[in-house]
């Protein structure tokens, strides 16, 4: 299935000079997002894995049809300040200023998806927070990598991405 | 099945005096999120909708688990600010300040869905956005409805919830 025709180019935004990759129109088509469940896992022992955690807010989406499909649970890694206690934060730098994430302590064997990949920084973030909140991380991955921007590894595997720009 | 045993209550969380109503141990049981997925729709004419549309952030999740399994596309209800062209947006009173959403301009029917109904604000105003970018909203639920705040109505009807409290 040719994922890229429904994903949209808008240049320019958000800001000038940027170009925004809209998965609008593959969220909305089922058929589409019933591929991508099916073949996101393709290299994944599904048996070694406990929760699909999705980085917020639209990790959340690919996460939550993945457990939806795969019949696991979900786990949510969010921007600091939203989760009750008790949880671990961290903090990572950004192109202009930082960010925090924050995830329930908790443990299990996890699966991180957010959507796109491009510097890493909140990925690789999110895999460090998901360590230290005491989950074992198995597998990490994403729908598009924008990757004239990023080789990113983990566990010495390139990550792994359903669509490559 | 009781999934108010999957919902933790958490004392003065944000802030003192408030009872945080969590879902965490919901969204990470499998079976839990199959039952609510197959008992949200019990009053649904699925045939006439053609997306689970989620308010961001947490009802993105529960969206995307109703878009999967029932092989429905999704649609995203933003926060102002992060959607590419064309868009519209409604701004809308909460407790203390105001807050604005998104949604992309287009077109098909409906059903709104968020995790929690309180004050039915955020709900309203996602209903009124939606008419205005061009959908027909067809039906409108939550997951939990925290009634002795509301009794909000939807084409004259009781929105749907599958836990009161």
């Amino acid at each position: 299935m040719d994922l890229k025709s429904l994903i949209r180019d808008v240049p320019d935004f958000p800001k000038e000079g940027i170009l925004f990759r809209d998965m609008t129109p593959l969220l909305q088509s089922p058929e589409a997002m019933s591929y991508v469940s099916k073949n996101f896992i393709q290299n994944v022992d599904l048996s070694q894995i406990d929760y699909f955690a999705g980085i917020e807010s639209r990790g959340f989406i690919l996460a939550a049809h993945l457990a939806s499909t795969h019949n696991k649970g979900f786990l949510p890694i969010r921007k600091a300040g939203k989760l009750p206690p008790p949880t671990k934060r961290i903090s990572y730098q950004l192109e202009y200023g930082s960010a925090e994430i924050e995830l329930p302590i908790g443990q299990g064997r996890i699966m991180i998806v957010d959507d796109v990949l491009a510097t890493g920084g909140t990925l690789q973030a999110a895999i460090d927070l998901s360590f230290l909140a005491g989950y074992k991380v198995q597998e990490v991955a994403v729908l598009v990598n924008l990757t004239f921007l990023n080789q990113m590894k983990f566990n010495n595997k390139e990550v792994f991405s359903l669509v490559q720009y």
